[in-house]
């Protein structure tokens, strides 16, 4: 019986961390080798880092790297090694070293390189035109890299049809909501089409504006789920790859056994390299097939979010965050995602009241910070924001009060936030929600002022989702029932609502997806069936606070299309379509 | 005789203003047809502006720019027209359409798509294929764009190669110092090697980060200079092109007759096509060829920086600016700047003493406002940094005084020229210059608040360069000389100077050019002979201020790289090399 045990290890690397990148590695390859394990897979990149931006122009930042694949290689003994890195011929590559027995035995140059949304590849790699077949212990394996599988009739059909067996995809694939299954139908799919089993490794872990989920699977060639990694946690996934099914199943598989290949591009072309032969590990003990529970929705955006969130300040260096607590569900999610994320000892809120707070938003912010156990600092604003009045007193002696007013308590808050992050050295959350973003709702250097924006990307309605989950997490209402149930306010003036400035977020937030999401017309949205002036407003206010978000700190992506990298709009720009 | 009278039309369009835009063509078509044009060329995607970025996902924005084609093409009669704008076939191109005559008689497709530095076109368009010869009135006429006429062996070698005695190019490539000149020799040598006449028409105007500066120009089959359009202004370029000496030196040239063609890339493929005879304009009277002036280097900045200031506010739909005015030479320089782009009735200083401004800022401040005639508020900062201490005696009780309280200064200035701005309506000009945005000597929502960072890009002693420049220029010390003359400060503690925390920028500078723009390492840059500890100290600076940098606001490009689209960076990132 041909069986090959592959061991699949979802790290999370931090970017330009060549010496603990190289350590995580080193520590899943000895691991690995106790298990017994013939073939061990790291994801895309997994000595840099990804995405490594244009750190990849640095020459120095390439030669660290390929030092570290040295050092990976001496400590192959005994197995075969599949790892993400930067190669440098004539120019620099996407690739992955094939290691075998403490030699490289061949590196594989990724041939689809992906150039919209967050990614720009094309703006550092070149593209790869081979695909070999590797033979490991006997068993032919096919490795290309992440985009490479998105492709049907891609180089993995191609390392089929050259005799792979086994398909292996090393990833950095970024995390939205939803995601997860259309990846693991996608990968059934390829492995089913070309009746070989296909294990995929993802990275997992935070990296700017990005997670990246882990949920390395392995399918079988008829695509069914063998084993699937944790999500959102670094795992090492060891399966015994059933080969002989492979063969039996091309064997009786009609498809499979046509004459004429037909791929989709012929740029790329394959070739068989023999790996030195190993012993196999038929003789080893069986393995069970381990798989992790998928979550809900709810629930693995909000594990992204912790995740993000633990990696964004621990990887930048920072121990506590500071939020400012305004007794609002957004600044409680936030307050409960950070403690989540770094525990209750490192997580400051700041209660920040003014003239305008009332009684029941200080008394849910001292409740949450009970709940949540963390410290709760309480500077009132009153005697600045009278000061700042003052001092404009002549120039602003002929205006009347308006949004002016409301800003410069925000800008108050701003700086107060920033003070105790300069001071002690915390790192100043903001609280703003997606939906706020998205129609410009927010003060830019007030409650836009801070170092990360946690839920950047998540619609308001999500919002009040992601509480109630936690809550049912809990078995108690950790975010207090009358946050939940409050209607929502800036409270920057007497008896100010959210509604007062914009559509309720249940009519919002539908036309926000259509809009910056799906790029769907004004036109198209209203045919949907929504309201005429709802639409044309929330266009109108996206398109005219590009400005600010220009500005706006960076957030996790939980959605196919956050604002960052993500979309890239001018903020000169006179198209509208209202 | 055979002559062509080009009239290439380096016009200042706005990204998304389709109405706008079309104006702006129909207006040049009709002048140039005045002037006995017979081929009128715009520059790349005039139609919808440059760039365009994501607004390219959103089909109703392609629709608008077709429509728009359909628009000019009606009022074509009489005169061939070539105009950039978005092809939509299977997919969408960066394309130019070739008019005669009232009819659309083909569209070229943009081969080389640059997706390096600002550029991102790889994440939109498809490339092209074709590089068709056009016989406009018996003369053979090659049309490609931009980035095509960068590749030596490209489409205009295939185009002459295929007849062509005139290639077009049409082009939208942003200005950094010094550009001007490379561009003019690659050009030279395009003509040269093809023995072929090279009319490049450039676009102009500011658009967010980038300036177009125009200086379209026109190069003889020898690779000489014929004429020469306006820098950083509107221009209608009309030159006669001397079709038969192209004739006569191909017939004499033994280069060109050589038989065997060698095209670097085969994947394209020529075709002639003849457009309808129009009559030749050779019974026209000559005209003289013009060429404008070469300014100096600090003229160029100083007028490229004048012209994004320009477009920035008025495309952006303001016409007042506020700008911190503290005595020094950053925002003495920003404001003389503004005041050019904008007249002094538009440009408000605001002064915003505290109790660390010495008399000679505040006289300075006053000085200036005077010299360039413009309106000075003052509004006194130390009430409401009282207030701001005083609210956070019980947080700060046992902490020192460090940066914190620097900062909260610099946040309440923030904060008061932010109220203006949202009062009035008035934009904010902020006044760092690029060696402060690199290294982070700025405070966040501080002196980094506002819409617009103008001198952004110009570092320190090229800043010294311009105040100069300008005072020359004017002939008198519209900047004053105690402004040049004292030493950089900061003025958020007593005594402070720039160099007690930074190098010296005499230093400085030449070591983050090398660092920022030339990806150098450190050991190379102490090779270069800088001092082992300023190098290693701006290395650091500049890594560790990513985070600042993600959250500023855009700033023109001046230099080949500028903070920006241009640079993208990790802000979490654990590669340092010291």
């Amino acid at each position: 019986m041909r069986k090959l045990r592959i061991g699949m290890a979802q790290i999370n690397v931090t970017v330009g961390d060549f010496a603990g990148n190289t350590k995580r590695i080193l520590k899943a390859i000895t691991e690995a080798r106790s298990l017994g394990v013939d073939l061990i897979t790291f994801p895309e990149l997994a000595m840099c880092g990804y995405p490594p931006e244009d750190l990849l122009f640095k020459p120095q930042f390439i030669e660290e790297n390929l030092k570290c694949l040295d050092k990976v290689i001496e400590h192959t003994s005994g197995l075969a090694v599949v790892v993400g890195f930067v190669d440098a011929k004539e120019d620099i590559y996407n690739a992955a070293a094939i290691i075998n027995d403490g030699k490289l035995c061949s590196v594989y140059h990724k041939i689809y390189l992906p150039n919209y949304g967050v990614f720009d590849e094309n703006r550092y790699f070149q593209a790869g035109r081979e695909c070999p077949m590797y033979v490991i212990s006997g068993v032919g394996v096919g490795v290309n890299i992440c985009e490479d599988i998105w492709y049907e009739a891609g180089p993995a059909t191609a390392q089929a049809y050259a005799g792979a067996e086994v398909i292996i995809n090393i990833s950095a694939s970024p995390y939205h909501a939803g995601k997860g299954d259309f990846r693991e139908k996608m990968l059934g799919t390829r492995a089913s089409d070309n009746v070989a089993i296909v294990a995929y490794t993802n990275l997992v872990g935070g990296q700017d504006e990005l997670v990246f989920d882990g949920s390395s699977m392995v399918l079988n060639e008829k695509g069914e789920l063998v084993a699937r990694g944790k999500q959102f946690e670094e795992d090492l996934i060891v399966v015994d790859l059933d080969v002989e099914a492979v063969f039996r199943t091309r064997l009786h598989d009609p498809r499979w056994r046509k004459e004429t290949l037909l791929l989709q591009d012929q740029r790329w072309h394959t070739a068989k390299i023999v790996l030195s032969e190993l012993p196999f590990s038929a003789s080893k003990p069986a393995l069970l097939p381990r798989q992790v529970e998928v979550r809900s929705l709810p629930g693995e955006v909000y594990d992204a979010l912790v995740l993000g969130t633990h990696d964004y300040v621990l990887k930048n260096g920072f121990e506590k965050v500071v939020i400012g607590l305004s007794g609002g569900i957004d600044s409680s999610l936030v307050t409960t995602i950070a403690v989540d994320a770094l525990g209750s000892a490192n997580v400051i809120g700041v209660s920040m009241p003014s003239r305008y707070s009332s009684s029941g938003s200080i008394s849910d912010a001292e409740l949450l910070a009970q709940n949540l156990g963390i410290k709760l600092i309480t500077v009132s604003i009153e005697k600045v924001y009278q000061a700042c009045l003052e001092i404009l007193t002549d120039q602003f002696r002929d205006a009347k009060p308006d949004v002016t007013e409301e800003n410069i308590q925000a800008r108050i808050r701003g700086n107060i936030l920033m003070a105790l992050s300069n001071k002690f050295g915390w790192l100043v959350f903001t609280t703003g929600n997606k939906s706020e973003i998205a129609t410009g709702y927010t003060t830019l250097y007030g409650d836009m002022a801070g170092g990360f924006a946690v839920i950047k990307d998540v619609p308001k309605t999500l919002v009040y989702q992601l509480a109630k989950y936690r809550n049912s997490v809990a078995g108690r209402e950790l975010i207090p029932p009358s946050v939940i149930n409050k209607a929502p306010s800036a409270e920057l003036r007497p008896e100010q609502k959210d509604t007062d400035s914009l559509p309720s977020y249940d009519l919002l937030d539908p036309v926000l997806t259509a809009y910056v999401e799906e790029d769907r017309s004004v036109e198209q949205i209203i045919d949907m069936g929504f309201k005429k002036e709802v639409v044309e407003r929330a266009a109108r206010l996206v398109d005219t606070s590009e400005y600010k978000r220009r500005q706006a700190p960076p957030g996790i992506k939980i959605t196919p299309r956050a604002f960052g990298r993500d979309r890239r709009l001018p903020i000169t720009n006179r198209f509208h379509e209202c």
